[in-house]
């Protein structure tokens, strides 16, 4: 007799296993002990002697493993609108800047925001990725660029864990810009950054990863090694916001430091390509900044393909450059914009976007063992989940095992 | 003692009048008799005699005309997905073609399916719609291609008018394609279409306007022009699918016939945009379909806007081209792939979308008189609505003065 805690019957399912496309298995069920997968398989191949607690009916919707979201700048304050609407309207971005507009403006609303301040202003963000079916999220630091902002967003982000059913995962970003404090004194904040606030933070359990701006405007390479020196002091895995707008080298650079991901990408030269295959990085494509800066240099997906790097998809939630609060809408740029197939844009918001975050052996696909993060859509194959745009198929989702109200 | 259905307070209105921007009054109150606009203002200035039998709080949201998406295939039947998918995994558009895909994949399932089926299929992508707010939405047909698939297709349209709590505007699209039946006899097909199909359509009280695709692999001017009579005669007004992919001279001849607008416009030359500002032809620009087919060349958004042409934006969504159901995402590509401001793009999907239709007189603008078709948002200005990627700040929505359920 085997005991479940629950069991979803009446459903297809993309199981999106490593090596097996979507893994498909028609008319099927699937059953969770613990929170965790405990069986999955046709429903012709039921057990005879299977107990379940609960037993739901997936009303014939497709399910799949939870999205995972593994890039996002989601937690800030302030509202960036008014740049955008300016610019539009002919205002140079000089003037713009001149007028304490960009990065530094959503700096000074998240350091005057209180944390209850700061939770609601990024709940309303975070409930549009639940609502199409994201069970995980990474959620990254980066507009306090001093300890006591850096800490206030990345608590923040941990209490959307423990409020919301859904698995965070966080990543300081100190290194995402110069704070004005700081202004000519880039090596002094970088020693800040990996002397003080990262100690401090980790102190406090409050680092999952860390990532930098390795950009001609962000942080060097040579920067961006004494972050990574700091993070391995740390035990952390690190990953890097890389060629987004020139090659800096810095994909070569995170995968000799064995970085979770390199992000962005579209300056990434075949060495980087040739590094980042050697040692498993993954790369995070982020097309919403893409189309939202009207880049035109798309990243090298036929490269990547070829060399059998695993690519991931992500939001990049952000107010400057990308934002955007639905992870679907990411899979149909990828493959609208950077002619991703359908299968690897879902492939990069489950099996990859996992191991971009670490947690490749807990989440990402639909496995014995894993978590019982599901979604469910209504639609007629796993292909219309990149194919749409702007719909929410999503029917439910399950976290840890339990169906989701949020 | 003034006496109104209802009240709306605690709004901040844009109310999109004419030759006012964004029109804004904050700190408001909006009221309704008979469905209609019966006062708007200030708070403060409201009377000190009026009785409403209902008063809503707005919660603070920003309340605007509804939204009005003025170019939908929205009712057809079967999934393209596979298309989508197929080429994306290198499959040639010829190899599909041939297979019998492309447009006539969506005839053949349009023909078959029942009118029931046809609902069912294109109520979720409605549904999509008035989520965002939508309270007016047009229909084209046009995947019938014979007399009795084009009826079901419109019939289905005015059955969502009278099912849900929106504004249908139904435009027979006959001249959307040539059916197999009639291949190498195009002008055989148009007769058809403009002396029985048309005829039969008006008489059964089916059809608001007339289109058709004016393109070098659609109809030619001198065709369309055959259809633009037979609507003239009918005493229909016309629009057209107009310079998508080269300058037949469409926008011109559609101006010269009054329509209500051109639509698409990418290749509009300059004497097209010369005689719609004579006749006051609405531009009605589809980013979507710019966008899903990744075109290169911008209609002339500078040139309409320096010429005072009204533009409208809508989503155009089809199986095809542009398998989009957010319109509010059509105002993020107006402004971020088209460099509209987000003025015009609210206008754009208020006011002008209006006109597109005309329905100028009823809808499209907070005035006294004109529907109360409202939708409320949850932002922080007009400017967010365009800004946001992805998010859906919907916060209620008002039909002839009754807050919808659907
Ligand atoms: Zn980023
Ligand atoms: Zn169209």
């Amino acid at each position: 007799m085997v005991h479940w805690d629950s069991l979803w019957i009446n459903v297809h399912l993309a199981t999106m296993c490593d090596g097996d496309g979507y893994g498909t298995i028609r008319d099927a069920a699937i059953a969770v002990r613990d929170g965790k997968i405990a069986w999955l398989g046709a429903s012709a191949a039921l057990p005879g002697d299977y107990a379940a607690d609960q037993t739901h009916d997936g009303q014939g919707c497709w399910l799949t493993p939870g999205l995972i979201d593994c890039h996002s700048h989601i937690v800030y304050a302030g509202n960036r609108s008014d740049e955008f609407e300016a610019r539009l309207n002919g205002v140079a971005y000089e003037e713009i800047a001149r007028k304490g507009g960009g990065i530094l403006s959503t700096v000074r609303a998240t350091r005057a925001a209180s944390a209850d301040e700061l939770m609601q202003a990024s709940l309303t963000r975070v409930h549009s990725l639940l609502r199409e079916g994201v069970t995980t999220l990474e959620i990254k630091s980066g507009y306090g660029l001093d300890l006591q902002t850096e800490a206030k967003m990345l608590r923040v982000a941990r209490q959307i864990g423990r409020d919301l059913p859904v698995r965070i995962k966080t990543t300081f970003l100190g290194a995402h810009a110069l704070p004005p404090e700081y202004a000519g004194r880039a090596d002094d904040y970088l020693s800040a950054v990996c002397e003080q606030i990262l100690p401090a933070l980790v102190g406090e359990g409050l680092v999952d990863a860390v990532d930098a701006f390795c950009e001609h405007i962000g942080f060097s390479a040579a920067q961006t090694e004494r972050v990574f020196q700091a993070a391995q002091r740390a035990g952390l895995p690190v990953k890097l916001h890389a060629e987004q707008l020139s090659d800096q080298g810095g994909a070569a650079l995170t995968a000799r430091y064995h970085g979770l991901s390199a992000d962005h990408l579209e300056h990434l030269s075949a060495q980087g390509i040739a590094a980042m295959q050697t040692h498993g990085t993954v790369a995070v494509l982020l097309p919403g900044a893409y189309y939202f800066l009207r880049e035109t240099k798309l990243p090298p997906i036929a490269a990547l393909r070829e060399a059998g790097v695993p690519m991931a998809l992500a939001t990049d939630c952000n107010p400057g450059t990308s934002p955007m609060t639905s992870l679907l809408l990411a899979m149909n740029m990828g493959c609208t914009l950077f002619r991703m197939t359908p299968l690897e844009a879902l492939q990069g918001v489950t099996l990859h976007a996992a191991r971009a975050l670490g947690l490749q052996d807990q989440a990402g696909s639909l496995t014995i063992g894993k978590a019982a993060d599901f979604a469910l859509w209504s639609i007629d194959r796993p292909g219309d989940l990149a194919y749409a745009i702007g719909a929410n198929p999503c029917y439910a989702s399950v976290f840890s095992g339990s169906p989701r109200v949020f």
